[in-house]
């Protein structure tokens, strides 16, 4: 039985690792080879392009981290769930926001699509 | 370019559709014939399981429709949007809600995954 929740917590675990090498443990661990990401602002195929995004992410966004809003849900092999990305500080708004849909094969992540639900004004 | 609100609409629209052959109509616009829908409570493949599953949610819910909730958004070939099913007549609470994500390919439907935001006690 898929675990939303682990799915969830493990995959912004992954976003919120400092450390190349331990990135490359959980992509290998929890992501399928051939694993696919895309949102409304980029997109990666396989590990190290979607090491790629995160790592941009993270230059982006210097001390900012990933949290997981509500609570995940999810069915059969898909899971759902919504996060934030803000300023690693107690109490900082919430930044942006979003919701991310994974597909699971054998457990792994096989695909995800993401969405935004709040974005900063420019 | 992929009108996210047309999208939406336009499935909405079938869901509402009480003819089975203005659905059937619809289905042969707007969905692939491979179309594959799931959801956490039922599945199908192809536009005539599809429509078991709408003329099921029909007869389960009389008197009820679909409205569309919030604004449709979306990139690339998805599609995301949140509807609620309830009873047709003004001022009526939202009775059940989800969320559904449709993959198209050629601005036709070819997946729908979807997920319940609210579900009544029982």
């Amino acid at each position: 039985m898929t675990d939303p929740r682990q799915i969830a917590e493990s995959y912004i675990a992954l976003w919120n690792e400092d450390d190349a090498g331990r990135r490359g443990d959980l992509f290998a661990a929890g992501w399928t080879d051939d694993a696919h990401y895309v949102d409304p602002l980029m997109h990666g195929h396989g590990a190290a392009e979607i090491d790629g995004l995160v790592t941009g992410v993270k230059s982006q966004f210097p001390g900012f981290s990933f949290r997981l809003i509500g609570k995940p849900d999810g069915h059969g092999d898909y899971v759902r769930f919504s996060w934030s990305l803000g300023p690693d500080v107690a109490d900082a708004p919430l930044e942006i926001g979003g919701t991310d849909v994974v597909l699971l094969r054998d457990g792994r992540i096989q695909s995800v699509v993401g969405f935004l639900d709040r974005v900063p004004p420019m």
